[in-house]
């Protein structure tokens, strides 16, 4: 099996080295995953389009050539991009203060948009800055996802009710309350049945029919598009349109031509920071799902790479008139289910998808908004993540609430202020956790080398020497905290005359804690008392080396605390103690 | 010696200690100091309230009640709180956006501001969040005095030539000059060359002069009043306001009467940012003061104490019509040099000062404008801290560069701004350090119970065990790193079967870091491999306890590497190695 060449990781290391190593081999699993994935997303495109404010016919701009943007540069072989929820909801939320939905600089913006964020991902990528993203810890991602999740169902309950905005009070509500707004609401009941049972049941029972797993699991993805060819024609068929059930409606005919629109300078200065934020999110989404597939597949990914592919799906979503795109979980495991070996097959769902939109695009129109409506809220509703948030509050209460947190933030404040608060809080929470030293008075473990806490062990320990652990790096936010430590363990040791600093969890100290460190010496020395190191770090090691503390002040450095405590405990009996 | 009483720290811990235990020996050194820092701070005072745009009484009147108001709660037996160039500085700079500077609103805003910040200040205290003082990392407060010098001198430059205000051009300066301005201009060259000779070399002559080294100094401190005094009589004698020479003017009689103006709210909001920062800045400056004359005179302060002192010193201010004040560098050391035991010498010399006010306020509106001006710009000099820069360069590129860009920011963006900006650079100094760890591969050192990095030292390792030592916490913000590493170091050693992970550097793991592990250690089962742990701390270790990795992932758990070494080297020769 291992010599398949199936299995083998086609990717590489070079640029499109996929391409150029191509194996016969792969073709019909991209064949497969390209027809696929294209039936699966384009519901799902106009859905998100949908989401973002736009004309549904953006979603499918947005989802030809950017796959083969992506493709260009891509370092993981299964990833599919396009629109998705998070980009769609992005995209309202930070053009809606910029300009009316609906009008065609709200649609400009949005390609400028896509634009900007395609330029500043490539440019990242070619300054190798993905380390960037590392800044979003998981609580954050988390706590933005299940916030965002939810301000995308409450965008999407009109549609399901056919009413125009959600009414403020139930008078408001019987007074708007038409018959089409039942029959509306009967179809998203039914629309929304199906979809949950597709996504839950459908596959079990299929199997159950004799149908191959992996087929069964295929079909069920597929199921949307059951709801959007019923709908189509339940709506055509019953000239539905007429009687108020609110539909997709004229799309322009054909293809997106390749379009530019040059920015003026005022516009893109308001989009700089939307496109920021729209960036890091697009990189961090795309990054950990590739990173987790490239890991199913035991292949492995590079993230300057997918900054670059990235970029470049963008830039070509903006130019042929799409908005944002990143990569999308569902379409992705669904290309890797499908069998996809390399992008090719984003490059062959992206052919189909026009070729599709070339001969039924006049179909579009008479698809009814509810039907897209249920197909977001079921797609966005397992991102409301009630599972992180228990393990992060069971492992860490200052990361469970940084989690819930940064959701409320992103519904209270809204996507960047929910963000942005989330992120500080994790700094905060960092700084928080570094604030508050361990410190330990340690002695030896009986005949052995080992030293250990005198308050969680049986240790011994020399009567005028001081041996003190100190457990954190020592920076500006905990030199008071490490100082107070130091003088309560002096005053609880009171006949020391060798005070010992062990630094093996130390690994820098940053200015603000020389300072004191050398303060603290100086104290000690007053009182006749000498300070020693052990066990110092390498690299911390080389930069204290040039500093007055150590040339000047401590007393010895010992390799380990072994040694210290041997050396200590000799120069103590052959010099006896003068205090007293 | 020891048994001296005047040596003993007279503090003690409880509230008043110092008086309700107070010693007849004690008292001529209080009143000494009393008498010489009284005489020392009158034009301190004034020249800090004229630098605060404020009337020069106001200066007066916050070096009275208020120093009563901090001996109450005082931990510090030698502080000496006041006016200062800082609290001035901002004082105006904080105040100016909000009222045209000279009108009733705005004397009115630095008294609120001073209430305000006292209440601050004590809540604080009565909440023991003296923690918080932490944040200002020394190279941001360094970088913060310097920027704030370099402001206070710019401020005071006018004042030195008898201008309005600065000219943009020479053109404009030499239409602007008039004979006055050039006896304003020698009046100040003179002032400042007696300052600078009193700073630098009178105590020097002095004892040449046959005078003890202690009293010389002194009398250099007291140098200002000189100046004062011949300014005074300068322009009362040769009638130099008649001829435009500026002076102070006319001051209201006498001694300040105890006042309350209600605040309304929509003042006290606009007024809250500033207030918090001079509040952090007073706080800052005055701890770390204390903390030094503490240290010299082998007693001890407590700082939430000082918040409670620091706070009621500014209600009094606010209460006596007073600007913000905090503690002062050289009013404490002549404080402590003229023999202060206890805040009792504060408290004689408020009530001098209110003596000389009442009896000797009718003098001071003859004072000349740039006489203070030339004793605030000797005063602040040395607050542009270039050693400091330099040593932070030298000991790392990322603080003196905060350093160097807090200054800057001060300058560019004002006080807030610079605050701001310098905090924000040492968090972000602080992650970007903790986002690059050290990850090094170890060996056991020949014959004995260490194991160092294979790449500086001379060390046998295992074949089939490969033992990485992570020099860093692991959190959100080096993951990918750290991942990044252990996958290169499994890559340099293809046959390793049992990778030891020694966390004796690693303090906290956040839930990022968490997951990281966890796929990590997946992966490395899925190839076979088994992960375990060494010396792993008591309190990470109670906190993974609970997790899936260590109870379902993680192999064994090793007390030491020593242990962990030898018990994975008998396993690999029990199972032998089942690759290739």
């Amino acid at each position: 099996m291992l010599e398949n060449p199936r299995l083998r990781p086609p990717g590489g290391t070079g640029w499109l080295a996929w391409l150029r190593n191509y194996r016969a081999a792969w073709l019909s699993g991209d064949v497969t995953a390209g027809l696929v994935v294209s039936v699966m997303i384009i519901p799902q495109s106009m859905a998100y389009a949908m989401l973002a404010g736009l004309p549904v016919e953006i979603g499918l701009y947005a989802s030809m050539l950017p796959l083969v943007g992506y493709a260009l540069f891509a370092s993981s072989m299964t990833l599919s991009v396009g629109p998705v929820a998070v980009t769609g909801l992005m995209t309202a939320s930070l053009i809606a203060p910029l300009a009316p939905a609906g009008t065609e600089l709200y649609l400009q913006l949005a390609i400028w948009l896509a634009l900007l964020s395609g330029a500043m991902l490539f440019i990242l990528g070619l300054l190798r800055m993905g380390f960037l993203a590392n800044f979003l810890s998981h609580p954050v991602i988390s706590g933005f996802l299940s916030g965002a999740a939810l301000l995308i169902i409450f965008s999407q309950l009109p549609h399901v009710f056919g009413l125009a905005a959600l009414p403020h009070t139930p008078a408001q509500l019987a007074d708007q309350w038409r018959p089409v707004n039942s029959l509306v609401t009967a179809m998203g009941l039914i629309s929304l049945g199906w979809l949950m049972y597709a996504r839950t049941r459908l596959a079990g029972h299929l199997v159950r029919f004799g149908l191959h797993v992996g087929v069964a699991r295929l079909a069920a993805r597929l199921a949307p598009i059951l709801v959007v060819v019923l709908g189509i024609a339940a709506t055509a068929g019953f000239d539905l349109a007429e009687r108020g059930v609110p539909v997709v409606g004229d799309l322009p005919a054909g293809l997106p031509s390749l379009q530019w629109v040059t920015p003026d300078w005022s516009h893109l200065r308001v989009l700089l920071i939307p496109a920021a934020l729209i960036s890091l999110v697009s990189f961090v989404e795309s990054v950990s799902l590739a990173q987790s597939l490239a890991r199913r597949k035991r292949e492995s990914i590079d993230p300057d790479r997918e900054l670059l592919a990235l970029g470049a799906a963008n830039a070509c979503a903006g130019m042929s008139g799409g908005f944002a795109v990143c990569g999308g979980l569902s379409r992705s495991v669904v290309n890797m289910e499908a069998g996809a070996n390399t992008p090719l097959a984003s490059i062959i769902a992206a052919v189909i998808i026009a070729l599709i939109v070339a001969t039924l695009a006049p179909l579009f129109p008479h698809l009814p908004l509810v039907v897209l409506a249920t197909i977001i809220l079921v797609a966005v509703t397992p991102l409301i993540d009630l599972v992180s948030l228990r393990r992060a509050w069971e492992y860490d209460r200052a990361e469970g609430l940084t989690l819930l947190l940064t959701a409320l933030g992103v519904l209270v404040f809204g996507i960047e202020g929910g963000i942005i608060l989330g992120v500080c809080l994790s700094i905060a929470s960092q700084l928080w956790r570094g604030s508050r030293p361990h410190v330990a008075v340690v002695g030896r473990v009986p005949d052995t080398q080992y030293f250990r806490n005198v308050n969680r062990h049986l240790v011994e320990i020399e009567p005028h020497l001081l041996a003190i652990r100190i457990d954190e790096n020592i920076f500006f936010a905990n030199t008071k905290a490490v100082e107070r430590a130091l003088l309560d363990a002096f005053n609880d040791y009171p006949d020391t005359r060798h005070v010992l600093l062990i630094l093996s969890a130390v690994n820098h100290i940053d200015s603000t804690g020389l300072d004191m460190l050398s303060e603290l010496t100086e104290g000690f020395a007053e009182r006749g008392v000498r300070l020693h190191l052990a066990e110092v770090k390498g690299p911390l090691m080389d930069q204290l080396t040039e500093t007055d503390w150590i040339s000047q002040q401590v007393g010895e450095v010992f390799p380990s605390t072994h040694i210290a405590f041997n050396t200590l405990a000799n120069l103590k009996s052959e010099e006896p103690a003068k205090t007293e």
